[in-house]
């Protein structure tokens, strides 16, 4: 029989600064009669941090900390997902599924140093959040204590990325009327500079987004599998991340032969359904990033791209390492012989046309 | 040692109606002394297909037939692929990919039907469009001799699918500036009416065609792998392709459960290869056939679409099978207790989280 | 809030007749007060059932059936999941996983029969059982009340799998010195005769099971992934299955094209992991047999094989669609041209070659 | 139209010592005029290899290398696929295909330093060693040209691999009574020691070869589905190969966790299929291997098998990185409860149970 588990004494909140996480420092006190540490992630929200620490305190934490995470965030989580080309259910981008990690990570990391012996969120019992923080204590702090009052509470379901949406993209109906071009190059599949200049991960991540916010690019709405097994709508908006996959995409398109491109493929189905699921800390992702990072290696160039009310199209790609070669055409000698065609056909087709050949000759 | 194989007495070449087909008329007599029949496949090209039957008799062939398979193609290649949401390389939509079997099928049951001894295409050696003829060939007449003479002068590449392009799409800043809606139904994974009036396939998609070009919407131009070797860029103009691709996938996000849904988005990269490569006639083709027949049971309802300015966004999702429930969110007896997510989650970490506890722990 | 279920007034248990299931009928009376009705399953286990039901009556059971469900369990489990060639990670023949559902379908019919309100088992928190009954009872009755007893008490940890090995199997070491020989048929994936004897499934399974069990064939012993999340070891014994699969992977060596073959063997690995995990009522599922139908429609033919000292090896393969042909090897006219072979061989090489190509060249 | 190819001057073959090699110095010289230079491979098959150096010369060779490769294959090619579990077809250990590579590789290597501008093999045109031959010669040596006499000649068809079978290996009717013990180290993937020796790759592999082969155990005959497009008949022997797959599989069942593992059985079909293939020397190979690189890390540990009559059964399975944990039954604090389960269950059964639960309360 499982003993229960003993009350925490010191308790390490992810910490929002909304009202949701907010009841939690007072609940945890009355309830546990533990010091409650807010943990505030910087990860691009954009919002001020500042004024949620205060607002931990004035709460009843007994302290607060702001960590910015903005830069890890990006070049740990966000790079390595978009060079997996990884998109869940052909649409959704992973953004806060990819947040989740790397607060929760922070968060268990704080503990730890802290001396705090729980961790909490305010996630409901519902949504994938939940799963992808306690994962991410699991795998970083296992002996920490999980406190999720939202899920025993269940007055509400809410996705937290439902509310994110439609607050900072331009409508494509309002978007300027002249388009605007932006160039995008990547060094093995990792975005590093934008029309020309070379940029660190926050500045070019907030780059594109501005640009993409402005044209109306990157709002998507969908229904979607959740973790826990129920269907959800969602409305994401991811603008700049818009334009990095398909960017990254076409980069592909030119410098990754066939057969790794097709395999990369079916990897990235698999490596979205493990963002999505929070299973990030997991030999499989790491193995996954083996291979993408093997087969990203020429994935080097540039990708142009015209937004205009909300649509974004490709025009021009360019890499030192391609594969198209237009030259494959007309320059036949040792390298392409439109007569090999046929024996290939003849083999190609081999499998499958046994059995009506055997059948034209009467046998079978 | 393998004999040469002996002249045919009697072709059946397919015919376009194009300089490329005639000349081959005049080659195959004079090189071949045979007859020659002309076959003009109808798939919906919407060009004067009698004019080509007259010109294929100037040039010197014994007859010639136009074929109407316009409802075959749809029905029994377009539907079949649109239900397993094969789309090659994220992008290409396999309109010409999906003609060239049926139209090869034809000519081959045709030649079959006439005592030919052979069979004829205008195809180079560097495209596919070669292989999708001659597989079927030797998918359905497997003793028949197959002639290409554009892979013996290889003269230029060039893809008849290019030609295709740039033709009867408005260009997205051409379109008006007013939006237009429409509904497309589906019965168990088929389109079958659009904003509510019941259509046989070839009325749907035509009408589909007219809407989304008037829009802008399914033209695109992208960088491709062929089966035969090369990269070879491409622009393709899919306008009622397009509206059906997202209007299917959006159905089966509301009507699929989680992991059927993916485990289809891994059979249709397959899928697409298949169709891409040709390799329509096999029992693989089949078999995934029997796979999407049980997964599109349920596949029933409508999706509205907004089309402007070379976009389409969902407005609407209906299904009498929806699976997704606003409820299972509020009304938890006996369906849904937030509660059960902790145990979920202990067990669903528990694979990788038994190493970082046992870590913890000391040993390992 | 969750609302308590209401109790349960009349329960149908899944009872074994042993100590464990037995135990279950007094706690349930006195708990809930509810009358219990057990039912004994007949899946081929070769115990003294009606002594099972006697002794269920004895114990308090207000009444006992035992249901005779061998033939469905063979025709509509066993041979379904041997089409697939579902074996779970490599080894395990999954005889148990799939003995599960059958009992649990018709347990949850029993009770929507006798107008019951809940259903129970006897498996207990750790196990997949537990999973594989909850499932079928969801899937066919999901209003019916489900209680595990065991999962409250968990006393000890024991697979039910493992007590059952270890019981029939002679050892190979003490298997008689002379080999046998056995000839399975097939049709279309299913096997319908032995030594050319047609066979009902309860039959041919059950002899096959005595002519294996006499060599020492088919005991396995090995750690496995439970779907709970823990490894655990288990021992299974398969005497007849062990052949079937064997000799149902040769004939299809003979009679599936390649490219079916490798996708099949690919979806066997999920199709395994479905039966394991109890997810046999499912549109996925079912859309593998959709698959497996067709792919397996020309496994038609027999197989020989030899037993011997705990090994049987095939002796010989027959089938009349056979896709091995001696004669492609020697009778090239029209079929194989090893000349083919270099145009093949140049355009496969391509995607690879372009690379050092363009490198040798000078150029990337 | 493409000029044929300049006649080469100085020509690397890949010599056996064969009759068939052989008839191709001679015929190179006469047909092109050309000196020959013979390269010998050893990968380990144990012939007279300075004999077959003098018989090249005597046979009109200008000179011939003796190439020791046996390192270089086993630790750069045999290692890495045994890591990744790749097995073709279920069955055939790939020996052959992967010395291909080897060879082809360095024979290029010979060519470019000895300023030779062709090579040459002796495969036939049916088979795939002329396909893996090939791809490595245009890998590293693009533009050498590549002479295939037996190709043209097409005499008859010969499986190089079958000639190799039934020579080595006792056969388990004459293996001794007295079964023998084999205990096999590992460290991340790769084999490191047996029976508490560690020995270098080549030291390593001959032990195990003499102990299997001694016990019968290795010899395997199937029916294969060759890249050409047709099966065929081929005997394998691989005895120290078959122990150390089957010592590999299962020293993984202990130490990846399950869905690593459900991954890499997947992934190692594709490896297969690519070693038997030829594309050895690819992006695709090498991605596979960063993956792998990755999954095997923790692949350390040792397990022991008894070899007796033609069967190898596991005896012990050790590991310092263990994830099967004995203690996950009985020490439940915080780490398996078995109450878990019931949420978990009702979670995971969601997906497929909300058609049937909203079908009983009378909607859809």
């Amino acid at each position: 029989m499982k003993t229960p588990a003993p009350k925490p004494k010191k308790v390490v909140l992810a910490y929002s600064g909304g009202l949701d996480t907010s009841i939690i420092i007072t609940w945890l006190k009355e309830n546990y009669g533990c010091e409650v540490i807010a943990m505030i992630g910087d990860v691009g929200q954009q919002e001020d941090l500042e004024a949620a620490r205060k607002k931990a305190l004035a709460t009843g934490a007994s302290s607060a900390y702001v960590e910015d995470l903005r830069e890890e965030f990006i070049r740990d989580y966000i790079w390595p997902t978009l060079r997996a080309g990884a998109v869940y259910e052909h649409t959704y981008l992973l953004g806060t599924s990819m947040a989740r990690p790397v607060l929760g990570k922070r968060q268990a990391e704080l503990a730890l140093q802290l001396g705090a012996d729980g961790v909490s969120h305010g996630c409901t019992g519902k949504g994938n959040d939940q799963v992808r923080f306690e994962l991410a204590y699991k795998a970083i702090a296992p002996n920490l204590q999980i406190i999720a009052p939202w899920r025993e509470w269940d007055i509400d379901s809410r996705e937290d990325a439902i509310a994110y949406a439609e607050k900072h993209t331009v409508s494509p109906e309002k978007a300027p009327d002249k388009a605007e071009e932006v160039e995008i190059g990547f060094e093995a599949g990792t975005p590093v500079w934008v029309n020309g200049t070379k940029l660190g991960p926050i500045e070019l991540l907030n780059l594109l987004n501005e640009i993409a916010a402005r044209h109306g690019v990157g709002r998507t709405d969908l229904v979607e599998n959740r973790l826990v097994g129920m269907k959800s709508r969602g409305a994401y908006e991811t603008p700049g991340g818009t334009l990095l996959v398909t960017a990254h995409r076409e980069l592909e398109r030119l410098t990754v032969d066939r057969e790794t491109a097709h395999l990369q493929q079916t990897l990235a189905v698999r490596y979205a359904e493990l963002v999505y699921n929070g299973v990030w800390f997991s030999t499989q992702r790491q193995a996954l990033d083996g291979f993408f990072n093997v087969s990203q290696q020429r994935v080097t160039g540039s990708v142009g791209l015209k937004l205009w009310k909300g649509t974004h199209n490709v025009t021009s790609r360019k890499s030192p390492f391609s594969l198209y070669r237009a030259d494959l055409a007309s320059f036949t000698m040792g390298r392409y012989n439109p007569k090999d065609a046929e024996g290939f056909i003849n083999l190609f087709a081999l499998p499958v046309t046994v059995r009506p050949k055997a059948k034209a000759e009467g046998n079978s």
